[in-house]
């Protein structure tokens, strides 16, 4: 494994979002998300995304050429908010393929105001491309002082319980409250999977195994193999019926609210459809006495007593915590594949390769 | 195992709610919540708790007595609604330790109004008993033409993911939507911990192991015996750190909003910490074209080539609706000594206890 610099890798990836046709400001949000995802130690959502995201970028250009429409990733676009409906505390906002983080953070902060106003908001984003890391986006509605929830569908890869074949998607949900002063966000952020399709592109670029239990090959066999995922397999739903039930409600929430689809209907649109929804604990209880109890909470898991004697009981959001501060102090880990992958891109869009030189 | 008519049953669960001390308006509530909770194949949920309901009346009527407050089950108190709040998508019921499902319907019903006036509407309940099976509130908001979402947390009897103990609630979700015409909705109804602690329950009347990684014995070793959960032991979170992360987060939502506090704090009250949403699919979509959607959707799930050659792939629901359809026909199976409890409940109400002769 090679360590980057974060300071390098953000500026690395802002180089190649702008020479890709992304407007600074656009760029700065991308960049974020991206780095953001390495830093919190989701690797699957980071920067080896890049050279599929220019891919897709690539493609876009020479279909709108044509004059073709629907799923598409266009750089310069900008998200837009559909104007107020009939019901106050909902909005809708169109990512029109622009980038996704964007479009979701304009999408959080539309649903921020309107829960200040009526004690709840929720927003669908339409024509969305991938949103990434999903954690971000109720991590910023925390920091907010509300509760954040979102449900994102993507394109098919899982398997539902009983059946074959790569049906629905990954699926995740995150779930983020807020906490007193400067402590971090409580949060959960998970696919209803076994596990993150991106997870197991890192493994493949690792040249690493997987758990048995995460995927089966073609024919329905157990394996653990990423590469057997990538040649026709399906990732399995998280404890089994649980995690396909979980599944098939954010198809017909966020999936279907969004205009997107369920990720295994032919008129699904691609990227994610997404959901997202912010809350005020205050509409309940007053904020300082939620707050308080929050940090009551946390302190008494933190007090568990461990299974293992030199192990503790985490908070949701706790790894992502500790690994921004390792990963800030000491690099970013990636596999030679994966910054190969980044030197290859940079230098077909002419952007200089030299701060991706290991720390 | 006997079988029971439902028709009998409903009549005895009524008589013996009644003679505890519930206005017949509110027994049939509850005594829908109980047998419906059988009927949908939720033993866990059903009339296996009624002897323990009526312990938990006697034993309030004892401690109200004494001038105590708190927790208590008292079976003649009727939810209250909290007048309008500034946050208007939003409002606070007030179970007042009267019988759950009642003060739930009242949320249901106060959520629904909100949604149909902003888009999204959300509630906590206050003071709240055991609200028995959350699945039911789902179905009924997507009946009303929502989506329906309920967050519950209960009291301590699962362990943390790296700790020891009994610590979170096992914490249901329950989300539903709505179908077109007379088609149940697809709704999931499922614990964040690997099985409900009334399935234990079930098992431990009917005298039958469980699976080994549902439950640990109170030395945190893994044990299919339920009696070792009931002398100490704890169960297991759903899928590891995820249903883990998922049980917290509904502490500090459901439990932290409801004032119920978290299962692990010393101020939790007992019952159930519960938050209800509903929310307008047409604030984002036409109602036809949702329903059409979530159509295509069922059968395109219903039309994945299964597994094992004589199965198939199951959509969430509808394991309880073919149960319903099963169970209304032929009878409700039950354990002789579930049948037992209820007889001895019933002398000592003076209830005829004819209606539970076997069909």
């Amino acid at each position: 494994m090679l360590h980057i610099a974060a300071d390098n890798l953000d500026k690395f990836v802002l180089r190649v979002l702008i020479a890709l046709g992304t407007p600074d400001d656009l760029a700065v949000i991308v960049k974020d998300s991206l780095v953001g995802a390495n830093l919190a130690g989701h690797d699957s959502h980071g920067v080896i995304r890049l050279p599929m995201y220019a891919d897709a970028i690539h493609a876009s250009v020479t279909k709108r050429s044509t004059g073709a429409r629907g799923e598409a990733l266009l750089p310069a676009t900008r998200a837009i908010v559909i104007p107020a409906q009939a019901m106050l505390a909902t909005v809708i906002v169109d990512c029109g393929w622009g980038w996704g983080p964007p479009a979701a953070h304009v999408a959080c902060d539309q649903v921020i105001a309107r829960a200040h106003q009526y004690g709840i908001g929720v927003t669908a984003v339409q024509h969305c491309n991938h949103i990434m890391r999903v954690g971000q986006y109720v991590e910023h509605i925390a920091n907010a002082g509300l509760i954040g929830i979102v449900f994102c569908n993507s394109g098919p890869g899982v398997t539902p319980f009983g059946g074959t074949g790569r049906v629905l998607g990954t699926n995740p949900i995150a779930i983020g409250v807020p906490r007193a002063g400067s402590a971090p966000p409580v949060f959960l952020d998970g696919s209803t999977s076994t596990v993150a399709e991106g997870k197991l592109r890192v493994a493949l670029d690792k040249g690493i195994s997987v758990p048995l239990g995460w995927i089966i090959d073609q024919q329905g066999r157990p394996t653990t193999q990423p590469a057997d995922f990538y040649s026709g397999g399906s990732i399995l739903p998280l404890g089994g019926y649980k995690g396909y039930a979980f599944g098939v409600m954010v198809e017909l929430i966020a999936g279907m609210l969004s205009g997107a689809s369920a990720a295994f209907l032919p008129d699904y649109a691609g990227g994610n459809g997404v959901v997202i929804l912010a809350l005020r604990p205050d509409a309940f209880i007053p904020m300082p006495t939620y707050l308080a109890n929050v940090e009551r909470a946390c302190h008494a898991l933190k007090s568990v007593p461990p299974e293992h004697p030199q192990g503790e009981v985490l908070l949701p959001g706790e790894p992502e915590q500790r690994s921004r501060a390792e990963r800030t102090a000491h690099g970013i880990p990636m596999a030679e594949a994966t910054v190969q992958s980044l030197i290859t891109l940079a230098r077909s869009l002419s952007v200089d390769t030299t701060m991706l030189n290991p720390t």
